[in-house]
């Protein structure tokens, strides 16, 4: 796993992902070098025609934009009849996205966008390779106009607020574009696609859609497959007639990242039944194999981001980010992002704080502290950075319980609605930022994940950009994506009782059922907690 | 046929063809009433999706832009999910052109435009009817930036001369879009689609291309089949996503208004021999059938246009438009347009009285005055309205001669070209304004038109603008335009020396062989002037 610091950005921004695949480069975009026949008066036939002559052979339906077709004279002139076309892929047909003097077939870059709601990464393609040349990442502007997804789309409810959210959208988008091609050397006109994946809200901000509906019954969004526009309609900052592409949602909430990441960790290809999970402020969930695919999201409430636990934190500097108690003396060791002094705890620190109290015999199966105790010290105040203890309160785990019982519920939920038992996952996928850094064994421990053999358990990393570089640099990868959208069922668990019944009943830890957690049920056994 | 006078324009511009025909409506652009399902928790899908599939079953590779994709939740929701789709046509595909609520379906409006050199014509169409059910027209607001062809390629040569000549040309236009809108209440949204025949140097300036090598050799401009683009993209004020598409030209001088106009003609899908002729400043053969087509184009001279005769002027109020002189007496009489007292002569009295005059005995076979006078008046100076004589001289003969010269001298190396003789030639079709005005007799007599039965001799009228409407209403007409421009050879006359030979010799009247003329060597014999 790579990680990468940015300037300003103290969080590590998972840029890198553990499912990096070979396809044969056959991407959104194609670069064409042509050598046009010079006019003369025995074959006077336009510029146009000559281009378009030179490009028909392979390619049908090639469509010429009229601000090229006004540079074809010049340029044509400019590359003495030599001249590399590029060509940007629309649903079934070609776009000329540009016409260059000379022969630059060897330079060819596209920009594959995992648009998130609190980051953004962009990475730098070689569309001739499909290699990851460079990556960009920064936070997402529009946190400045709503930290959460709610108040974002309440925001963008109203025109000017939904303006607003674009352009906070394209600043952040473009500046990193705009890194790349700096950092990189190339210039305006280099890139030839763009491929954006991102949950429903994100895509609806970035292009201008009303959002409003996506978190009113029945949450139907304005669009869940916008498909492919020009980088001029999109307003991304590069050649106004790049296609860039949009990965394909299958509802309101769960979105073409969630698509991205299920085309890149391969699970649809497979007959093995595995189960994906992306969980951030928002969950995500998809259960299934080749043959079928059922999909679920909520709110998973903000426990993993710090946002409510007493002493919680964002993932950046001083944040502890892995504990362990000595059962015995009740020793607490830590680690902190980039080995500050501790100021608090974030997601990852509060599942492992979890997992350990319960092995320590701290806290009961109900979560519960045994001694009846209010919180529990892991930091005394003259170690810490704030001079204050850092603790953990009955609240935080209460809030954690919380984000782990709705985890629970919902694949409860998906388990019955195909009518197979928790042993049928053969194979655990942790997509996204909290699916890399949380403790794979504490996880398992508190029941938030399934507990398989470790090495079915698979960290996807940063599984929406993934998707979006396969299906910048490979078609058939761009029609398995929007054939895997249209295979998933989604279930709206806000309108499942089900679901709620589900969700207060899975509270315990790691599970009401311990057989189904065999290596916990160990764990417990060694440390005579049975 | 029809005229019509527009307010500033004293010339009444040809807005109406002989060669109306009907088509089943299947244009450039469709309207599709369509009832969404509204959404519910059992069917959740997006607004978007909810459209396309309302769409897809007749269509293929719909493209649904963003600004229209924008509007689709407020639509539907005010529409109370019934609404109306308007598609346009581009080459292979239907794009998503606007989206109404309620059943507009009854309102579908088309435009056929005519870009001349000289003056514009706009048709609004039917969509439904394929009817014209009214017209605009204006001179070329081009002309302030200069009047010939040949001024406005120097100027649009430059940048910023292009640019002007691109403004103004889009001023004429969308100012007579604006007129039809305004006269039948059509709101702005209501256009869905729009055809534009040119000749190649007017394409290239309403386009913005450059037309340096229109007038330079080898004479091979920057597009001759632009194809289709949006409005936004072209400039046209209509809704930015409904399609225009511009008729094909075969080369510099052979524009998408001499295919438009063969095309309305139909002489392209018959067996029988035709030539078209369209005469202005510049003119254009075409000759040939359903198995062939040769043509040609050459400078015609400003003779036809009044540019240059003594007494010579446009076609506007007070211009003798018909002359007849006594063989007898010699007394002259004469029409005026608008029945003005008489200001000087246009293109149509100059071939009238240069028959007259031969017929007359006045002027031989090569031109000249009998008598050695230079001039010969037609009007005194008593009543005239200049209070000067109006006459013709020995150098408007000249011109005259010159023009008809070229026409033949194209005519025969087309013939020559095919290796075919003059009565060969089974059929006549006269297109544009001089085709309409220019006295049938005469141009026989003189030997600018040949000499066939007159029943065989057809004037097209506005022949440009009835094969953009053709092509608006169909697209099966459509490809006949593209296939009828690709098998059109063009022959480069500037080029040639077999046409400046032919040219040279081809002054006589009619024409050096009188057998060539039977009906004008039968006046001569009743005339005693063989």
């Amino acid at each position: 796993m790579k990680t990468r610091k940015r300037e300003g950005l103290a969080h590590p921004i998972i840029v890198a992902s553990r499912c990096r695949r070979r396809v044969k480069p056959d991407g959104l975009s194609r670069k064409v070098l042509l050598s046009v026949p010079p006019p003369s008066l025995a074959d006077n036939r336009a510029d146009r025609e000559r281009v378009a002559e030179g490009l028909v052979g392979n390619q049908v339906g090639l469509e010429i934009p009229l601000d090229i077709l006004r540079e074809f004279p010049s340029v044509l002139r400019q590359g003495n009849w030599q001249v590399t076309a590029t060509l940007g892929r629309y649903r079934d047909r070609w776009r000329l996205a540009g016409l260059e003097p000379g022969d630059t077939t060897a330079r060819h870059f596209g920009l594959a966008i995992d648009l998130g709601t609190t980051t953004v990464v962009a990475y730098l393609v070689d569309m001739g390779t499909g290699r990851v040349l460079d990556t960009a990442a920064g936070y997402n502007a529009q946190i400045a106009l709503g930290e959460d997804i709610l108040t974002r789309i309440q925001t963008g409810s109203a025109e000017t607020g939904l303006l607003s959210l674009r352009e906070a959208a394209l600043v952040t988008v473009n500046g990193l574009i705009s890194q790349l091609a700096q950092n990189n050397h190339i210039p305006p006109a280099g890139f030839a696609a763009a491929v954006v994946a991102g949950n429903t809200s994100m895509i609806h901000f970035l292009l201008g859609l009303d959002p409003a509906r996506i978190c009113l019954a029945p949450y139907s969004p304005a669009a869940n497959r916008p498909g492919c526009f020009s980088a001029g309609e999109a307003g991304l900052a590069i050649p106004p007639n790049a296609p860039v592409y949009f990965l394909p949602g299958v509802g309101s909430y769960v979105g073409g990242d969630i698509v991205a990441g299920i085309l890149a960790s391969g699970l649809h290809r497979r007959s093995e039944i595995s189960l994906f999970v992306d969980i951030g402020t928002n969950g995500e969930m998809v259960l299934g194999n080749r043959d079928w695919l059922v999909a679920c999201a909520g709110a998973a409430g903000p426990a993993l981001e710090g946002g409510v636990a007493g002493a919680g934190m964002r993932a950046e500097a001083g944040a502890i980010e892995r504990v362990s108690i000595d059962p015995d003396s009740g020793r607490v060791s830590y680690v902190t992002i980039g080995g500050d002094k501790p100021r608090g705890l974030c997601g990852s620190g509060l599942v492992d704080s979890m997992a350990e109290l319960l092995l320590a015999g701290i806290i009961d199966r109900s979560g519960r502290f045994r001694d009846g105790r209010r919180s529990f010290s892991l930091v005394p105040a003259a170690d810490s950075a704030t001079g204050r203890d850092i603790t953990i309160t009955q609240t935080d785990l209460n809030n954690l319980l919380r984000t782990k019982g709705a985890v629970n519920a919902a694949l409860e939920y998906l388990l019955e609605s195909v009518g197979l038992p928790m042993q049928a996952i053969e194979r655990f996928y942790a997509a996204g930022a909290f699916g890399q850094y949380l403790p794979l064994e504490s996880a398992v421990t508190i029941g938030l994940y399934p507990d398989l053999d470790r090495r079915r358990m698979v960290r996807l990393g940063n599984s929406s950009g993934e998707g979006a570089r396969l299906v910048l640099i490979s078609r058939r990868k761009l029609r398995e994506a929007e054939e895997l959208a249209g295979k998933i069922t989604y279930f709206e668990l806000n309108a499942s009782d089900v679901f709620m019944q589900k969700f207060v009943g899975s509270r315990f830890l790691p599970h009401t059922d311990l057989s189904l957690f065999p290596s916990v049920r160990e764990k417990f056994a060694k440390r005579g907690l049975l």
